[in-house]
């Protein structure tokens, strides 16, 4: 028996019970495991965020009365010393930075995390304990940033550096870009974007890490599956492409000629409208606040910039396309915060996926915790059968 | 709003229209593009059936009157042109090859498809023409054999060798494998297996390169992200697990102590049941066939002890688990053909990968057709959010 009155696409079809997070996108409001993600953005670093992702809770629940710190010393150690790569890994990374094309740093971590899956010996998910399953997680998460900087590095003739055991977050990742100590502003913003953009639902690059680790496969493979669905363009999560529209408007008086020609042709304008939201994308709001705290750093004045893009082309989708509620969405503001961190274009989609990876893996862990694999149906409409 | 009345596992929901082909588990049958797969596999070769299932027809229609075999002969040449790897994974295949856990085969093949569709620049489908979308899974499914029998060669301290353009399908795959002259009986039963394995339905694997494919993806993502859910135990597609349990019983008449111990401990029997038939697997009974026609071959006498574990094992089943229809499955019969045409058991599930790779790049091409990404949506059970 086949069910074949499903929206295309699964649109709004709850496929799984998760405890991981939620996506309201009627009232701009997300979450993970209960806690406003936004109010987790402003308050918390991207460890803590990530405990609390990964394992359900934060690590220490009430800073300021006395709490106890070991909880979050602990879970820092835990990513600390997972950060170095195996040496297959480092043995591969020049191959993999000089096989470049313009997605190079996302194809080189496909290649990289899947040979860190069979050196490491991570096992199937299926069969192996919740411990192994969170510790193969910690890995996959710590190993991330540090070959995506080395992959960088390389490529432009650079020699990768190890990661400093006293830096955590956005400041680990900028130095291991840089080499350079981290300057502690551009730090914490990218903190906030990190932070921001661990889960968001059921989208597709999560929900193929689910369908992958439903089938019982390692933590590596489920991650290296989702990454190869972040990397279509539909995916979403291209600030750079955002940034770009902003550099080509360059000044606030050309907005309207620009999205009016944009309108005119039919062409999507990237950094607005959202797949959920129909509010304002809380994550662009939050995300507004930290570049405008940027705007006395050299090149700040695309802070001014952005706003009147964000507000004229705001009021001409409402004129031109009523009631599809197009906002900016977080790639909008993404791409300002990190250009003005430091960050360079090609690395800010790999810096989403720094973040991003977290929430993979605990939906693979999530799913591990079920024996239900997901299968399933077409319905056959080519010729009919002859024999 | 959320649907949330859907199967577990969306067992039975039609999540697209596919034109590809059809699995009727009802009644023991499948097909490609309308034709029996299993007559297909009775037939035709297998760049016929990939022909087949990559451009919805046989490369010539009627071999017998007047063929045109031109179409036949390009499609070959279009694969045979296509096997050689870029410089880039053939510098990476050494450290795959040593990177060894027992996944080693295929995680090494995930690793060597991402470089290889960076080193070759594979564009997304999501922009690309059908055209290069077809090249460019041309290319994926071509490679595949080379980088497997490559990556076992090195693990064995071998020297990989150089694709034959005079050879084809499994007589290639046997080539590239060993080096030697592939025996023609051996590869025209292993040519079965692969033909009868091209596609089946929307298996997690398949599903998972259409996810991807729906975010606009290239094919060689996709198919690595496939590749992440392949290597799942829960998967299937592991004949090296059910030649195993045939190994372990022996000989005929310690059938029944067997199946009687692993019911009473709850074990599942590898090699029988299966997701959606509940007929006899049509592919286990055309390759119980072909092994039947290697029996006299060195090590022939497996076949009837296959034979009888089947018959006693599904006896045992239907008294035992009345009502759930568990027959051997294609795993069960696969394992027997692949060890009498001498190849290796690690490399049994590789060798499905070797055939699955065609379904998997025309499930890619068939949803880039579409522009609706796949994105579900969950139900959130966890705490009530506090803020």
């Amino acid at each position: 028996m086949t069910i074949d009155t499903v929206p295309a696409g699964l649109r709004g079809v709850a496929v799984s019970d998760t405890a991981i997070g939620d996506v309201r996108g009627d009232e701009g409001y997300y979450h993970y495991r209960g806690r406003s993600a936004v109010e987790i953005a402003r308050t918390r670093t991207f460890d803590d965020a990530a405990a609390l992702v990964l394992d359900g809770e934060l690590p220490d629940r009430d800073p300021g009365q006395h709490a106890d710190r070991a909880g979050r010393a602990h879970f820092r150690a835990e990513l600390a010393e997972r950060r170095e790569l195996p040496g297959a890994v480092h043995a591969i990374l020049p191959t993999l930075a000089a096989a470049g094309s313009e997605f190079a740093p996302l194809a080189g971590l496909r290649a990289a995390l899947a040979t860190l899956g069979a050196a490491d010996g991570l096992a199937p998910v299926w069969g192996s304990t919740p411990r192994a399953r969170r510790a193969d997680a910690l890995r996959v998460v710590a190993a991330t940033p540090t070959v995506l900087a080395a992959l960088h590095r390389l490529r432009h003739g650079l020699e990768p550096v190890a990661p400093r055991d006293d830096l955590h977050g956005a400041a680990s990742w900028l130095h291991l870009l840089t080499g350079a100590e981290p300057d502690p502003r551009a730090a914490a913003a990218v903190e906030h974007y990190l932070v921001a953009t661990i889960d968001h639902g059921f989208n597709a690059s999560t929900f193929t890490a689910r369908v992958a680790a439903s089938a019982g496969t390692d933590v590596a493979s489920a991650v290296v599956a989702a990454l190869g669905t972040f990397a279509g363009p539909l995916h979403g999560g291209a600030p750079d492409r955002a940034l770009e529209a902003v550099d080509e408007i360059g000044s606030p008086e050309r907005v309207d000629d620009y999205v009016l020609a944009k309108l005119a042709a039919g062409d999507r304008i990237m950094g607005f409208g959202h797949a959920v939201y129909r509010t304002a994308d809380p994550r662009a709001v939050l995300l507004r606040e930290v570049a405008r705290g940027l705007r006395d750093r050299p090149g700040g004045e695309i802070v001014t910039v952005a706003e009147t893009v964000q507000e004229r082309t705001e009021a001409l989708l409402a004129e031109h396309r009523p009631g599809r509620d197009l906002r900016a969405n977080v790639e909008f503001w993404a791409g300002v915060v990190m250009h003005l961190a430091g960050i360079p274009r090609e690395m800010f989609t790999p810096t989403f996926a720094v973040s991003r990876v977290v929430g993979w893996c605990a939906h693979v862990l999530e799913q591990a915790g079920t024996s239900t694999i997901i299968r399933p149906s077409a319905r056959y409409v080519g010729p009919t059968p002859s024999v």
